[in-house]
């Protein structure tokens, strides 16, 4: 590999998570660009989500602006098909027993990264940082660090050369994530990041709540209100980025 | 995994190499399916060929027809999409070192795979073929069988279930994948194949040469014309499939 592969590759969605990450490597690369995966299912919000938050790091962070380079989105619109494709009954049951949806497309993360990687290596960019987190696993196992891990390995033999799959928040409470957010860039980026990040499933902005806009009552926005609920009541402590 | 999971689903181009693999596959498994991709870069004279050769494989092979099920086609139009991402000065030059094409887009083998992998999940299918090679390995470092043992092991923990990536063609050479041809399905395989499957970059089918029709120029249709003069001066030999 020659010294001209370097800097990041962020797997953003616009969401809490990936946002934080976006802080993460523009604190750790000197050359960052950001990717987002167009799989069907989008919101026009997420999108929109995505150009305000790169907007703002921009505008309130200067020294993050010179290194926030291009942003790319991908179509795997075919992968979401996937899960259009009948379901045997036995495999709905197997499906249901593991807890996951029966929407649910396994392996999406392999994907994401995949691509992710072929895009850095035609952008000479070195490692992906994505927002995988296992602490709260609901039964998804590509989110795992054991499955990322394997994934290094793969995209490295199948592509002949390293892909460092960074995953910053993967031993994170929700709690720590905004933690990690206010040890990165201060109440200004938590303000940002609460306003301006977008998590609700159901694309739902017309009501402001203490931890950012949502319909307040999906799982995604229930895991929000609560993780920032925790680190209020903790006295929203800041986290150091490892 | 439960005993519904059993069968196997075809990586399935419409290639000499891809419809060995089918023939393979359906001797060994009670259960078959076929997928395609489409990369916004095929020929209609392909997924012509996909139709001509099951219909044939269907019509002449009484005791495959009854295990062949269903083809389908998923779109990864966004992935071949990547390979017109500019292309860095320095990466370009290290491509042209390794003796790839500029058009490559790296991991191809890897996407193939985890789509195949999601989709043969849905249909309760177990093992993925597919007709990867590292004989004529030509810089293409997705067709090893290390990565395939990697994107196994990726497939396992990332979906948590196996996935056995079964890969019969990996040390032949393209005489050695005609005899194995011969000795799954005699000259009536061999004929089948000759005629219906489809190499040629060009996507050309004016000409019939003896070892099939296409160009008889580009780097494919070289490949194939060596390799059947090779079987054909050894005799025509048939290799047992193991």
């Amino acid at each position: 590999m020659t010294d001209t592969i370097h800097g990041a590759l962020v797997l953003f969605s616009g969401g809490q998570d990936s946002s934080v990450c976006l802080a993460w490597a523009l604190q750790r690369y000197t050359r960052v660009e950001t990717v987002g995966f167009d799989y069907g299912q989008r919101h026009a919000v997420e999108l929109e989500a995505r150009r305000v938050l790169r907007e703002g790091l921009q505008r309130r962070f200067p020294m993050w602006a010179v290194r926030l380079g291009g942003d790319h989105m991908l179509d795997i619109k075919g992968f979401g098909a996937i899960g259009d494709t009948a379901l045997t009954a036995e495999r709905a049951i197997e499906i249901t027993e593991k807890g996951l949806p029966s929407t649910y497309v396994p392996g999406r993360n392999l994907v994401f990264l995949t691509y992710a990687a072929a895009l850095a290596d035609r952008l000479g960019l070195k490692a992906l940082v994505g927002g995988m987190c296992e602490t709260d696993f609901s039964g998804y196992p590509d989110c795992r660090r054991r499955t990322m891990d394997a994934m290094e390995t793969a995209l490295e033999l199948g592509m002949e050369r390293a892909f460092p799959i960074k995953t910053p928040l993967m031993r994170l409470s929700k709690a720590e994530t905004w933690a990690l957010a206010k040890g990165l860039g201060g109440d200004e980026l938590i303000e940002l990041i609460r306003r301006d990040s977008h998590t609700c499933y159901l694309g739902q902005r017309d009501v402001e709540h203490d931890w950012g806009f949502g319909c307040g009552a999906c799982p995604a926005c229930e895991l929000r209100a609560n993780g920032w609920r925790d680190w209020v009541s903790a006295g929203r402590p800041a986290l150091a980025p490892s």
